[in-house]
């Protein structure tokens, strides 16, 4: 179900999204920090680059500590949002699209799970995969 | 946090972690309704094969249908299944390897997030990558 009603900030559909859209732009920007200040410290994560499943912020933090500096995104669009809520958790799943300055664009499918800690959110489960993808 | 502390048929992990693997047994034998008959309506899905996520258990039965006995697994493994509780959700993620009689194995990535309706528990978020992708 997708309780986004309209543009109030106290809306918490639209908080989720913002949340995720700010930490995107810093991503982009070559810094991970904005993902890894609002995960959780029990944060699963999955990615087309990985071999397996990704337990804990800790071992996030050693992943995408090598990342740092190394993406660059013009710009990016976050398709079609939805915000589903069950109880103190919120699943956000989305299409993006990343352009750089050179490259064609990268289409992906996107799966986070936040859990409300008193008055924030935190991501507990991320899963990136590649929109049309092939076996490597 | 993973709940799960024993074979007891009570604990909620171990009764998610079943609801999957019979569902993935029906779906090994060209299947799909194990896995539709526990879909909420409001599911939606995500699938290496798609251009975007679909919405919606109609729009699923509909591709999966196009599915129905094409599906042949001779076996699979469920490997480090992990259930992390949320109010009254549950985000089920682990890595999975399907082996055919003639193929290599295929390997993925796949979120399940579980909603409790009562007494039952339903799908109302799924993603399936494939594990070390490519962009098609």
């Amino acid at each position: 179900m997708n309780m986004r009603s309209g543009p109030s900030h106290k809306d918490p559909g639209d908080i989720i999204i913002a949340l995720e859209r700010a930490a995107l732009e810093r991503w982009g920007q070559g810094d991970p920090s904005g993902f890894l200040e609002i995960c959780a410290p029990d944060v699963v994560y999955f990615d087309p680059h990985l071999e397996m499943r990704l337990d804990g912020r800790e071992a996030l933090s050693e992943y995408y500590e090598k990342l740092r500096g190394m993406v660059s995104i013009e710009r990016f669009e976050l398709l079609n949002p939805l915000v589903q809520f069950v109880g103190e958790g919120a699943v956000l799943s989305f299409n993006y699209v990343s352009y750089g300055k050179y490259e064609d664009a990268h289409r992906w499918n996107c799966t986070e799970v936040y859990r409300r800690m008193d008055d924030r959110w935190e991501i507990i489960q991320t899963h990136w995969s590649f929109t049309l993808a092939e076996r490597a």
